[in-house]
């Protein structure tokens, strides 16, 4: 599959924009992509200034979620259309999240889903937010396979019953016998299996393929992470300043226990945590207080270890080894 | 020279920031360096943690000039000392510009450096704030030699006379044979040589080299790239949204001149111009409004070839070839 054809498999909604831009009369309209998006750019730019009267300006920053949303741009456009993910927090007035849905059939992969899944059993229904549009169609299907079918809620930062976002499990927390994941990649469903304990079987429908997960080997890899820090004397604490992935207060309280266990620390706050930013500073190890993926994700690129706060406090001693599980950036109850 | 004696041979005067932070009670403070400068940010924090009640914050953004401050981080401590640059825009309140002068003496590359000069011709001096505290002590040698110095004042962007920046080359807009550059690098007497047609002797009491500046095989490299660029029909118009970088209207100017010669184009605005932010991007060419010197330094980097403003319009047949110079943001009159 190419990324054109990746890009085709979705629905961008382009009428509907269109008809927004000229009812609000906006002048000037933003567009933001994550990058599987952006080869569309160009063209979707031009065919808004061909349909409307507004002139468009592209983000060009990298975008990694809701939480990422380009402040600048909003500030600089009268509408900012973010593409890919669902809202994540309020009072952006002039941002209009479009989920694009994918538009691939899920029930497909279903059916060799449910020949894994025990009849009479409880499955916890996950998804994000592309496909989170067909979990009726999903528990109506695994129902008629004599499944039962529960979907969590989430906490505030979750807008759709049984989404999860790679920073936020909470539509887990339901009371089951395993999880079904429907997606593509491998971080939320592993973030899921650790967070509950319970078995996760994926569903990529995009793929057509189905696979329990199995957590152990990213759990022996934190740990293995975990212990390497276990002599690190000086801490880089990072935070970003991602509208959506600040978290000053953790540094400060993670700068606080680094202090009380004698560790030289600093906080490096900067907006995208790459390896190449980090690369200069000469630390033992950094705690990244950011989004939850980059120490997971990318941990092989950095030039130190990667230690999330929950890490962090198996290192020093605040926490107990068996309570390693995903950071996640949870909020108050909906 | 490793990456330690080479921070280590500029002033950081960290008794005058330690005596700033305890007159003014300043409760949290900012660090900000550019790369060369990023290996001494731990040990630096730490030494003013131990000196004053102040908590450090650093600022981990890549930073490429005083056109770059971080701004989210000026906005979260009470003063943020900006390292490596002289003031470039007012209203920065709580930000304090440490040039960082440079400990080198300039004196023993001089002697070369006359050596290649005609005795009774001028020289036009140049240099970057890293050693135009020194430009008397050169200008007395020089006059010693027989020479006449010449020193010009630069425009409102140009904090000390003399003083080149990447983006501003006005201080060598003087009567002159030649000029005389003190420094590393050739980006800065490259764009000098080609804005005044003069040649530019470069001598670098770093490395203690000295060497004329030929600009020709870099006009030929950007001849090249503005020939492979006459067919091209799509161009992203690439803005800035760095403090002191961004020039939206130029680009706005740029988006009409593309429409009136019927080339498709889209503005793409983000902080960070890497090659990487720019990969998904498809179009033929862009054309560069933020920092003059991505064009030029990172010319083979990019996917596309990037065109400096000066440049897209010989591109379209606005301006003619022999007036290819490096773009500059220039502003009024001191």
């Amino acid at each position: 599959m190419n990324s054109t054809s990746y890009s085709d498999s979705f629905d961008f909604d382009l009428d509907g924009i269109v008809d927004l831009i000229t009812r609000t009369g906006a002048a000037t309209a933003g567009l933001q992509f994550p990058e599987g998006f952006k080869r569309r750019a160009f063209s979707m730019a031009c065919e808004l200034e061909g349909r409307t009267s507004a002139s468009v300006v592209i983000s060009g920053n990298p975008c990694f979620g809701a939480c990422d949303v380009d402040m600048a741009l909003a500030g600089e456009v009268d509408i900012l259309f973010h593409f890919g993910h669902s809202e994540l927090l309020d009072g952006m007035d002039n941002v209009i999240f479009m989920e694009t849905p994918a538009k691939v059939d899920v029930i497909p992969v279903l059916g060799a889903a449910a020949d894994e899944l025990e009849s009479g059993t409880t499955v916890g229904l996950l998804t994000t937010v592309q496909h989170v549009h067909k979990l009726d169609e999903v528990k109506s299907f695994l129902e008629s396979r004599g499944l039962s079918c529960v979907v969590g809620e989430g906490d505030s930062r979750i807008r759709h019953p049984g989404q999860v976002l790679g920073c936020n499990f909470s539509a887990g927390d339901v009371e089951c016998d395993n999880y079904l994941y429907i997606g593509s990649g491998k971080f939320h469903p592993l973030g899921v299996a650790v967070a509950f304990g319970r078995r996760v079987l994926v569903a990529d429908p995009m793929m057509n393929t189905v696979e329990w997960l199995d957590p152990e080997r990213i759990l022996r890899i934190r740990s293995g992470i975990v212990a390497k820090c276990l002599d690190a004397q000086t801490f880089g604490i990072v935070v970003s300043t991602k509208v959506g992935q600040n978290r000053m207060e953790l540094a400060r309280r993670m700068a606080g226990l680094a202090g009380k266990y004698g560790k030289e620390h600093v906080i490096i706050m900067l907006d995208n945590i790459t390896p190449e930013a980090m690369l200069q500073f000469k630390v033992d190890a950094f705690v990244n207080t950011a989004c939850p993926r980059i120490a997971i994700d990318d941990a092989s690129r950095f030039n130190a270890p990667v230690l999330t706060p929950v890490e962090f406090e198996i290192v020093l001693g605040e926490r107990d080894w068996d309570e390693l599980v995903f950071d996640e950036i949870r909020e108050g109850a909906k």
